[in-house]
């Protein structure tokens, strides 16, 4: 009987405090929501960033501006730390406008709007004309093989998969075409790419993207640009009208010496772990052709956020706490691997790493990549966030960013916000701040900050900072 | 032994049989999801209504169009039936666009921005000037009393609470003020007032909606207008300088004697239970500043689709689906108040009835207005819509032309897409077509068809058409 009682009371004891913790915790992320949709700082940095910078390739002046500026807006925060992290970036301009047109008839032609890709070479000065060849894929292209393609232009014309629920599943389906097509086209003799926008719409912007040429030589690189998915489907139909169409695309991109820039770092330092890391962050570049503002100007200012939200709650992490603004993710990914090998160098523990690179829209979750332990603590949480709408706790990949932290019993995550508009605008033109809705956007800051919370109370399971709960 | 193994062969049949059943669904939703993404109409006809016809008012030529072409694109669905539904709907007009300033100083100006509301008194010919008075609440209205108010403007002016994450929730929260706002001012003697727009976001766009005078006699009715978010910052804070400001404002409104109108109607005729009927509908009629396309072309185009995509896939239903596009929501309820009261004079039996007017955004799921038992058996499905992110499934309100339809055992559902950019555009000039994405909508349709599906596979329970599963 008394065993019994005993039973019972430490039932109780266990519902009860297990209660309490998560009546805080409750109050604790109804605390950081309100704050970021009632006095968010997200917003105002992101329109300072996308209309008072812009567009920020790596190696550009806006990029040094956009350094400047995250660093000052740091500064202001009374973080523990504040720097900037060293780190050497390549650095390739667009120069002036491209231009493209076909040669529809005798001395008729039809202009098309292209883009370069990151990273293409330029044109000769006159620009290139040749006989252009549409294929699906780059099993297509092996077919058509040396034969077929020599002296061609290749025109990659395979559209993203619309009936794939996650757009970025659609988009992993395609951008072989655009990473390694002239890559690929170039050892059949082709002269120069063409590749269809990485967008689910039909709409009239060419989106840019990193491409590579791997291991050609460079004599044998060949330009490479992108056009709009409408652009695409008017090539498309005038090429089963005229099949020996004529292509006509001039470029000016130039790789000039990799410069210095910078990773834009702030730290809360932790009251019981100062020695152990969780990372939130964003990559401050951007490409050139908008502003960058979803991609990842988001990320960026969401991440600032992260940090100010739990001063302006008045929490104080037990971990130490950094944000991250990684450089040059867009087209070398220096800046995460520069910060993962200082991180070695320093042997400075890293426990959690946070990434926010999916746009500013309204957030529905976290994709995680962790153990099984650290994913049922994770999944432990839902229903902490189910009033705030967030639902989506899924293993899978986390963001470019941090990976080159990685090591195991690591919890890395990514944000991972409604999807469905992100490819209208990602890396075109059309990529600007009235894009962003505040209200996701704060959403997305809160979403994340709740999770650093949450990771930063119970720690991370197995890893080097088991926390009993 | 015999026992215990006949035990373990049924156990196991039931197992395998609930597996194909799950399977055989799961089949048909993705068949659905692909049908909508890759071959849906919602988008062109969209594009149809709110380009080619517009906006559509109740009793409007406009409104007449939308009739006439959404009967005409039902008509060539292969359907069993299509017909239109006679209603008698009110006819308010705008007029001549609305012209308001602040007197700033002696002969100084500064024009503003406003709508009429839906439904309110023109002001004299030569305008309305008068003292305004900022008000928060109508209980702040009461207690300033007629004292301060007889003869002044009222400027209504509380915010939509932006850390509400449902924005429906922060809606109902404050559209008293547009919809009684008049009504309890003119009590005071007040001869006009000004709503700040419902609208989470700041800009420049006047909201209109639906307003109601009460039993106020006609003689007592004052003017009633909307101003944007930016322009009721503006207002206060000029307010806050000259507190005896002026406001001038003129509208040239009109009410018309009510006339016919339509529901449209397409039904496809169960093999089953032809007698027992499941709706799916939005609303025809819009507001007339914008094109209607979020509210309720969306919906309206979705609920087609939903038909149209239960015949491409080849599903013959077992009961009668009906897609019903109900005419003047905004401003009257004519339409689902008709359709429901044909419905119990022709003794049709309801079983369930679905709506969109949420706006054409990502869908997350559903609210449901029924009975446990009901619920219980659509929560059951919750596993099957996982793969297409749709997650939420909550008792609660469904739409407002199916309410009438409500009895005991019956099943009401409205869609529920996300909403957190919903309000930035509801009932105003910016409530167009670009506004809509394609993926968006086809996922709401898809949604929605998956749902009708469902229920019409495994019925209603405890009502007047429970089958057994």
């Amino acid at each position: 009987m008394k065993k019994i009682l005993l039973l019972f009371v430490v039932c109780s004891f266990q519902t009860i405090f297990s209660q309490q913790v998560n009546q805080k915790d409750a109050t604790m992320l109804r605390a950081i929501y309100d704050a970021s949709l009632l006095n968010g700082k997200s917003y105002d940095w992101l329109d300072y960033l996308s209309n008072k910078i812009g567009g920020r390739l790596s190696g550009s002046t806006n990029a040094e501006k956009a350094v400047k500026y995250t660093k000052a807006e740091l500064d202001q925060l009374g973080l523990d730390k504040v720097w900037l992290q060293p780190v050497m970036v390549p650095k390739w301009t667009r120069g002036l406008k491209e231009y493209a047109f076909m040669e529809t008839g005798p001395g008729r032609t039809t202009t098309m709007d292209i883009c370069a890709l990151g990273g293409s070479v330029a044109t000769p000065n006159a620009g290139l004309k040749a006989n252009i060849v549409e294929v699906k894929n780059l099993e297509e292209l092996a077919t058509l093989g040396t034969e077929k393609l020599k002296g061609k232009i290749v025109f990659f014309n395979r559209p993203m998969q619309a009936n794939l629920i996650q757009t970025f599943e659609a988009y992993g389906g395609c951008v072989d075409q655009r990473y390694s097509g002239a890559a690929e086209a170039a050892k059949y003799g082709a002269v120069g790419i063409v590749v269809r926008s990485m967008n689910l719409r039909q709409d009239d912007f060419p989106h840019t993207g990193a491409m590579s040429y791997g291991d050609l030589p460079e004599s044998k690189r060949i330009p490479a640009c992108a056009i709009s998915t409408n652009g695409a489907e008017q090539l498309s139909n005038t090429l089963k009208l005229i099949p020996d169409l004529n292509f006509y695309f001039k470029q000016n991109c130039k790789v000039f010496p990799d410069v210095e820039s910078y990773n834009v770092i702030g730290e809360i330092t932790g009251t019981q772990y100062p020695n152990k890391y969780m990372v939130v962050g964003g990559h401050l570049d951007s490409w050139d052709l908008g502003d960058g503002s979803h991609d990842d100007g988001a990320g960026v200012v969401q991440s600032m956020d992260v940090l100010r939200l739990l001063k302006e709650i008045g929490y104080k992490p037990k971990h130490s706490i950094r944000v991250v603004l990684f450089m040059n993710e867009e087209n070398g990914l220096r800046g995460g691997r520069e910060y993962a090998e200082q991180a070695l160098l320093k042997k400075e523990n890293h426990v959690f790493a946070l990434e926010s690179d999916s746009g500013g829209f309204t957030p529905r979750g976290f994709s995680f990549d962790c153990d099984e332990a650290n994913f049922a603590q994770i999944e432990s949480w839902r229903s902490l966030f189910k009033p705030y709408l967030i639902h989506y706790f899924e293993k899978g990949g986390s963001g470019a960013d941090i990976g080159p932290l990685k090591k195991d019993g690591m919890v890395l995550a990514g944000l991972r916000p409604d999807s469905q508009r992100y490819f209208d605008y990602h890396h075109a033109e059309n990529d600007t701040f009235d894009a962003v809705n505040k209200r996701e956007l704060e959403l997305g800051a809160a979403t994340m900050t709740s999770l650093i919370y949450l990771m930063d109370t119970y720690g991370v399971k197995n890893g080097f900072t088991q926390i009993k709960n």
